[in-house]
């Protein structure tokens, strides 16, 4: 059995693949989104597991916010995990830059345009 | 005026914009669905200005096709011209290469998943 805080909530644990069995098309929908890209940038500018999911500066309400990250794990984008309360977030560089060169970068670029 | 053969459609000429002008999500969302990579993939196989819009095996109508061909040259991926009854393409290799470093190899790779 997993180790489980008392605090942690009841929510399932995340499911997360693996940027080796993530598909070109799958990567590139995950990144083709105004949101995700936003999430991806602030993600990329913090220390890992520092940022929980309702620390991100989007637009959207919770239960989109939970599908994007669900869209970011389910392409090798984002690790999440259960602290407490709080499920934080790490953004899949190496592995991602390995399977994807140069996307996460292009993604991560601010051109001023989104 | 532009020279127009008589054999030559009354379809408008196609617009087109010219990579530096795309912003990475234009790009990215071009790029994110399977028939327009399908489109990538067939045309970059071929000699330039050797395709016609009709000769891609890719399982959608004539409106759709033309729509698809409408977000690629909107993203700096493919200049059309049309030569008599035909629209012909060329795939931007370098232009779109000089400002998306990587993406274009990205989706034309074949790893066998899409």
């Amino acid at each position: 059995m997993p180790d489980r805080t008392v605090a942690a909530s009841h929510r399932p644990t995340p499911v997360h693949t693996h940027p080796d069995d993530v598909s070109v098309l799958t990567a590139l929908s995950a990144v083709a989104d105004p949101v995700r890209i936003q999430l991806l940038r602030e993600l990329s500018g913090s220390p890992v597991w520092t940022r929980s999911c309702g620390s991100f500066d989007v637009p959207v309400g919770k239960a989109a916010l939970s599908h994007h990250f669900s869209v970011l794990r389910a392409a090798g984008l984002v690790e999440q995990r259960d602290e407490g309360p709080k499920r934080v977030n790490r953004l899949r560089r190496e592995e991602f830059d390995a399977r994807f060169p140069g996307l996460l970068d292009l993604v991560l670029r601010d051109d001023g345009e989104g």
